[in-house]
């Protein structure tokens, strides 16, 4: 038998420790043009569509390569040349829709918001009002470079009003923290395999308003990331454009099946908000402050203050706690030292009390002060 | 122990057929920020240049989703938006080009070539001497949809004595037929993971003159295709800009140790011309013909005409040698109807003669006419 004893634990926003039976779906190869990979596909997308109780007005656009891949093909689909788009901008990944839209050569209008701050549904209808330009609004639900939540109901409520289209950027939310298409409308939901499904990346997948995606034939700037070619074409024959990364996709369709044995999504965010809630308290009980207020805290991946001793030193701490068992996650803020930890993935509530004493027992060693 | 008995062979382009060694380097999750999987990327990319000989002058650019994205990434990035690339056409891989160039807004002549008929040096240098506007040759090396084999090297001399820039399609031949970038120089070469290495699919790479890579920044339509950005991040990082797929580029690095430790390519060249000749000859004893040439045929995918009988249908013959335990592939011909059977992946001749055995078997059951 093949020993996994030694791998070390994720605590990383994606990739992220993934179930052995997950895994174990990839032992097998797949054509993919057979009618048993099809199957396959068929299932993940409606299973998909069916987490967003959309089966009545979206489908489900799968598409190669990572998250961004899709964010990038989603905005290149559904944005006409002429199109502008409002971004409400509060960490990195807010910030690379704002670099694609530019790639893109789509016009752009950021709604800054402080990284610590979420943002505001009435500063976005405001925005929204004062320039009749904006055909969309492109909405990171929890930005994973702080693991913010931001206001998504209320957000999507106020584009609603104001009769734009909403595409969100639910990578590390999907699946974890409830969003229902019949009450948060959207055009468009972008997510990815190897996040809050705890399937492997390699693959991301848009949710789309039907109506929407058949609008869109001739808009994306890009052959492999037309949505409309990618979703036309698998209709007509029940295969991908393109070969799909066959031993992903069989992964995410077991992946899938573990999601709905553990209780859907309450029971996945269940756990996540256990595990949160795990992390934040041991780690405050080692002295070491999360940057975000808990009102304002998704419960996928937590920014920590890094320790303000002159012995602490991100790599040595990193690799400290790595010998121990655990891969965590640099910062992503440019003006706060931080560190930061995953709280999603096949863990529980007991390995983040493991990663509490490795993160505890190698601050010591480090010789930077931590309660005890 | 996981049991693997009843999984089809595959014969086909890719997804094919892996080793059990190559999947189960996807039993470990990897962090795609740690210094372990740097490592691996690292040495995949090295171990992928030292295949044409280019370590002095070229450089590994991989790619996440399937090897399409990769030839639209390196059309993107190498070719200027002022610039104007020559596609010799013998099949649907060349048509493909074309197409992506139509997206891109890039200008293109297309030289056209019968699908039976390799491309001809003389006519692609004719061309680039009556247009001198055109900067790069994009080339299918082996075209997949017959499986015809193009005279590289004519090609790449023809194309150096006219200063052009030449960009290869060697998606189906890369690593097992012989390439060597010190005689037969190109900008930029692209392949997947799940061709001839025998690595799972969801994963390109672009073997690219480091001075033209240099001097494309800005050229690319997409962020995410940009190889330009993503060589220079990962130059800086070690890391991938985006989430790579860490499984798959897991099972490449096991893939390729595998190909050395079998021989390298001429090894891996020699077992695909085996298979080959296993299977045009034994197909041929069943009365059924294969559509190229023999002098023309690459060792990769052989396209047969189907039988002439009035109890022949694609579907049937498809199930019936399924259910014997192998998997075909349909043809990709307008004008007349074929099958395709590869040559490539974990497959040895022995294994070629019971997919021979099971073709006679389903014709015979079928009530076609064959040979006995």
């Amino acid at each position: 038998m093949y020993s996994l004893d030694r791998d070390p634990l994720l605590l990383t926003p994606g990739p992220l420790t993934t179930s052995l039976r997950t895994k174990q779906a990839m032992l097998h190869d797949w054509g993919s043009w057979d009618s048993a990979f099809n199957r396959i596909t068929a299932e993940v997308c409606s299973q998909l569509v069916d987490i967003v109780h959309g089966s009545e007005t979206h489908v489900c656009v799968p598409l190669q390569g990572s998250g961004t891949f899709s964010v990038e093909a989603t905005l290149g689909t559904l944005v006409p040349r002429h199109g502008k788009v409002l971004v409400p901008n509060n960490g990195a990944y807010c910030a690379r829709i704002l670099k694609i839209l530019t790639y893109l050569g789509r016009e752009s209008v950021e709604l800054p918001f402080a990284e610590d701050q979420p943002a505001d549904p009435a500063a976005i209808e405001t925005a929204l009002m004062a320039d009749p330009g904006i055909t969309h609004v492109a909405q990171v639900h929890c930005e994973t470079g702080t693991g913010i939540l931001n206001p998504l109901a209320e957000i999507a409520a106020a584009v609603a009003r104001q009769g734009r289209g909403l595409i969100i950027d639910a990578m590390s939310s999907f699946a974890a923290i409830e969003i229902d298409v019949r009450t948060t409308p959207f055009d468009a939901l972008i997510a990815a395999s190897g996040k809050c499904l705890e399937g492997v990346p390699g693959l991301g997948f848009v949710i789309i308003r039907r109506t929407q995606l058949e609008a869109s034939a001739g808009n994306c700037h890009s052959l492999s990331m037309d949505l409309h070619d990618q979703w036309a074409y698998m209709q007509k024959t029940s295969q991908w454009r393109f070969t799909p990364p066959t031993h992903v996709v069989a992964a995410l369709h077991e992946a899938l099946a573990q999601y709905r044995e553990e209780g859907g999504l309450s029971a996945r965010g269940d756990r996540y908000m256990a595990n949160c809630v795990a992390l934040v308290e041991g780690m405050r009980e080692l002295g070491l402050k999360s940057f975000l207020l808990p009102a304002l805290q998704a419960p996928i991946i937590v920014t920590f203050h890094a320790p303000a001793h002159p012995a602490y030193n991100f790599n040595t701490f990193y690799q400290g706690v790595r010998e121990r068992g655990f891969i965590l996650y640099p910062g992503k803020l440019t003006q706060v030292e931080t560190f930061r930890v995953g709280c999603i993935g096949a863990l529980t509530p007991q390995d983040i009390a493991k990663v509490v004493d490795a993160v505890g027992a190698t601050l010591r060693d480090m010789g930077v002060a931590v309660m005890v």
